[in-house]
């Protein structure tokens, strides 16, 4: 089964893997070395030790590949699958030494990958196909593109990628603009045309000014169910209207239903818990360990 | 104040501040250029929006100033410190497209480092100094120089840094050298004099061949408190103890009073939320927001 | 004079600067280690031998700093500004040695840039703000944050920065998707919403279908002047209309005057003919040379 | 076919392919993403839109192979061959996602170096073989090895790779070592016997200063026909003889006649214009568009 | 006969071969170019010119892939066995310019590697096996992997790799903390329990105080014979006892004989001559030259 | 005093720096940090052990910068001047543990540097000043451009850089050219003009062959004194004259008599011991230790 994770999906990966591989591995693996023979080779398996959203086999597969090109292994479900506990995940067959040595650098990118993907999956079974979970710029510094790939594995959707790729008002620019009209304005004014131009308001009126002066996507910012739903009907669907503000999964299934477009959520990448995978090792008599 | 975070104490920062700025400013940032003139000056301070242990304040600091070289950044608190939630963190002045382009950034690195160091802390707490806290290498891809460093600024130890830097014989280097006395030989043998060499071990006869064999410390792995009581007085002080497996922050005080050494916590590292920290501007009005 | 090019507002350069100047001196100035002493100091400038719009001038000084940050180098002109034939751009005093090596990579940078502006500003001034003349992603490989930063240093303004930064369906997508209200469809089910959607139409019905299905923009594909006058009228404002393919400079002032907002120009940045700068040191009797 | 560009032919290119695709992919391409399927194939080919010197087939082919291995790119000529307009450059065959990821990026590089390699032939071509025809320094900064590459594509030569490996001595030099026979004698005692040692004159007596002090090359500076004729008689084949300064394709032909060695042509690399190429996917009913 | 040089044993060595290369290939290689047609394949060799123990095969043969990916390599002697004088040690057939191209990258790797190598097995054989002989730190900077590496070859073990794998309290240590028991105290309260904590002692007074304190290994500086055996029965195999500070090959076997456990020697890696390898080529009557 | 080496002298230096650096300090120094406190300060020396000739006195010094920018570190020789054992090289004061941490790398890259100016000048002397000693492309991986740097401080001169900066036309080239004449002649038509031609020759037939083809140099390979002589005879300084081939530093001032130009020693680069230098540390009674 082939993976779908190809350069033009999510950017080039190599750097990350290195980074990582570098961090574990600058001086070589000196326990696998003193223990374990030059040719031995091994079965392994990465197995789901809970239930959770897969994301990065492909991903976790290179590791292995970096660390030694002759490794076979083949993931046995598509990323954005659901794997109940227990499940195996990759299959590997391949030199002990470079098991071992590439086992800790998948499985910590496998896990942060999976984990940020079964978190957005909660959300967006939440929010019941009602409205968007979108993630943030909030991500694990250098892992930016893992993360929000993994965020689409969960069913998320995600933000503007990086300070050049959306156009986001918030309070301060209004302020060094001189308002919300004249923020909308100069952005409109001097912003590539193929970003929309959203911008965050905090109550009603700035909504109105915003929507006045051309705004393509509001923010709305810190707003109860009341004030939400308000926001709604003045917008009218003549912009994309996003909720955001620490949106707790409790509320996102009453938010959903106030017909708004997008919830972001900050947790989904700042703050994922990883999911718990482990490689075993096929012993002598069959078992895995 | 001077931060005591310096290259001999974590390692060079500079390739995990670039790309981590790369991710997000790699064309520029488009709102900030359109909205604010070139040559605003701003005050702006980072503030604890909850109680946490103070980690990475030289890292923010440095994103700051790759940014712009004269944004002008003085840290309130040293790393290790306790901040109530509403303290100030970081005290900055500058350019106000340059503090708006490194914002997240910084506050990326900070948020996380903070949240590695108060978790850490949590159960450095329970131990109650009784038993050391450390990490393990599930730390987060490409940041294992902070993650380690924001666990000793929360009073944790570091276990080893990378597969080079300790031996650490499990299961299936075990079975694969022939046993738990051929494989610590192994490593008595072959590897630098300058590592420990320690063993996992699952059950107390392990234990007792790991001693014999001439290991520096043992891996208690899953072991109930009534074994690890027993393992304990098996090794009599002659080698390290450490705990490792999926320990709760419950379940440590009771453990650090058994008698061991060392408890190792993955979750530290690979499971932290990040700490709750905003970046604040000063209003024309003197307040901030 | 400070110049305005920062960190936020293009990028990192220095990667940039670097490969430049290791293509150049990746084991130093034979020639000027030769016959220069080591001591020496001398003054140079930099001047305009062609008219010209100014950009690139602190990348400019960033070279040379890079060699020696002793150098002083003064910017007398600000990006965006016009120089006259005979202008001084840069004045520049420091080690000969380290001027004659960076001299080559600091003119290649600015010629560069300078001529990626001077040509777009006149088709600026051809579309005597009546439509926005943007750029393409047809930039010199490696240097589109520069030219990016040139095209609006000359008064244009840029298109997507990346296929990361915009939706752009064009023939190939729609045959993919199925149609072009399919295709639309997907990217405003998929595409994250900070993003405008633009579609290239072929003819009047395409664009129909287009605007039907929701698009934010238009591209209308090798149109004549009626057909432009035709599909203007059918938007009505609802959707940016943007032109493109190969119109030259004569055409523009035609197009610039039926209404549409964007004219996209490849020629802007992959065949900006360099201008002409020289740097002349000044001889013992005061004259430069 | 296979081509003749190799590692020992231009240097590594994977940092150049690489630096343009993070440009364009940093991350990933919505617009692909978002409306082609992920496993859709399909066939495609670049084409000649204008007659042009075929340069940089195998970077071409190998930036598709970067975004992804197993596409299939088979090139039709060869490097140096003339292609007429409409000549199919390159057949392709991949996964349609990656080619619409390489194609812009692929197609920047081939569009730059089929540029200048067409613009170097018709300098050679109007120099008859009677002289060179060589670059210079004034390259695309990061793009030196493809430009130089391409400028023999073109049926030029190349001028000294960088400032470690040749010795051009020019009035500022000469200056610094205090005269055009000190500044060759210096050069004669310290450079590498591997480099020629080349002096630019300025006129005949500083011709005969130069070639008495040994000089390898002279560099005639801004010297009409009638001075040029005199300069080669001196020389009488003892040195070789460039000829450079702002030398028109017009001018060349007759220059070519006057018995000089060398004709330097910085325009061939500062301001070639791209060639004209586009890629073609084919549709259903097997048409190309 | 595959290598055993692998990811997990050494670490990531493309760094160091890219580095390599771009130091003499950076511009590709003029003299092959010119002289060699583009097609031409050689048969070559690499061929020990004195005994020798072999270090780095894989090395070499990855710059021959490198530069070319079809050149085909292969290794006759595996790493850590004796060359005599005239043996073959790689097989090589390929693209001639590629083939001359990679020769001195790969010679000049190859002949460092062995030359340390060869020189740690002088070492080894005069401690005859009675104790470890192990490099230093002062290896060549950029090629610490390569020459760790390579002493294993030699039959030699590794001191600590890096500053944060392993501790090593000298004079200045012990004088910073206050004397060498506090010193000592420190690093076992502070350090990573995964590392021995080695004293560097002057005299027996402060070899008892670091035994006392604790340390799990001993650094005896300086001593004479007479001194290194009283050393040797006060630390009663307590501690690992290592012999440093510029020990001759001479002098290596006498030492060996007082029962120490490590002798260090700077100079296997600071001042290793490189072993005599040519590359010859097969010529067209079969002879090699 | 200020060092002389510069950018445009040697090249960038920054990557071999870091990459040494990286080596030895990717965690941090464990040692420092648990036994020295944080804001201790120290002064230190760096001393010659033994008579040597001083190479890169500016790299060690960017060396200490480089790990703690507040480290003063004042240069009291001169590249190039003769220390005799006992002196002080390098006066530094700073940081305790940023001294130490950089103290090993700063030692490694200046012990290198000037054991090959060291031994390069005990060549230099032998020739008297007769000819020419230059180094060859026989240098340390990765460390090209100091160990060039490192002989011209030894009163060396460089050959060729890399094969892009000079042709040397070798057996091999004159084999698949088809002759000695054959080969010079293909150099004389495509190299740039910029490089000489040397031309490796065998016997006094090839040399006669090789200048009547216009080799601007010839490389005398494996010849006699006698052959040696009546080369340069038939040369009549018509070309420039190379020895080479495993000269041993008795032979020099022989050979120097016979009328060469050069004569290139790999030994200088491949095979230098490292020069003997300690840094010391200024004890609290004013001594150093």
């Amino acid at each position: 089964m082939e993976s779908t994770l190809t350069f033009s999906e999510i950017g080039p990966v190599d750097g990350i893997i290195n980074a990582a591989l570098a961090e574990d591995l600058a001086s070589g693996d000196v326990t696998g070395r003193v223990t374990v023979s030059a040719h031995t080779r091994w079965s392994a398996r990465l197995i789901a030790k809970q239930r959770l959203v897969v994301a990065g086999g492909a991903v976790a597969r290179a590791v292995f590949h970096r660390v030694d090109p002759t490794v076979e292994a083949s993931m046995l479900l598509r990323d954005g699958e659901v794997a109940a506990a227990g499940t195996v995940l990759l299959q590997l067959q391949g030199n002990a030494r470079a098991l071992l040595a590439a086992e800790r650098t998948a499985l910590n990118l496998l896990q942060r990958m999976c984990g940020v993907a079964t978190l957005t999956r909660a959300y967006v079974d939440a929010a019941a196909g009602r409205c968007r979970i979108v993630d943030t710029r909030k991500t694990m510094p250098g892992l930016r593109a893992l993360d929000r790939y993994a965020v689409r594995c969960g069913g998320g959707h995600n933000h503007r990628n990086d300070l050049g790729a959306g156009v986001l008002i918030k309070e301060n620019h209004v302020r060094a603009a001189g308002g919300v009209a004249e923020a909308v304005a100069r952005a409109r004014v001097h912003a590539p045309h193929t970003l929309r131009i959203e911008c965050e308001v905090t109550d009603l009126d700035e909504l109105r000014e915003a929507l006045r002066a051309g705004a393509d996507a509001v923010l709305l910012d810190n707003m109860d169910d009341e004030q939400v739903r308000a926001a709604v009907a003045i917008v009218d669907r003549k912009a994309v209207v996003e909720v955001s503000g620490g949106v707790s999964l409790e509320r996102i299934s009453q938010l959903a239903h106030l017909g708004i477009d997008v919830i972001s959520v900050g947790k989904l990448t700042h703050s994922a818990p990883a999911s718990d995978i482990s490689l075993l090792f096929q012993r002598g008599d069959g078992s895995w360990g």
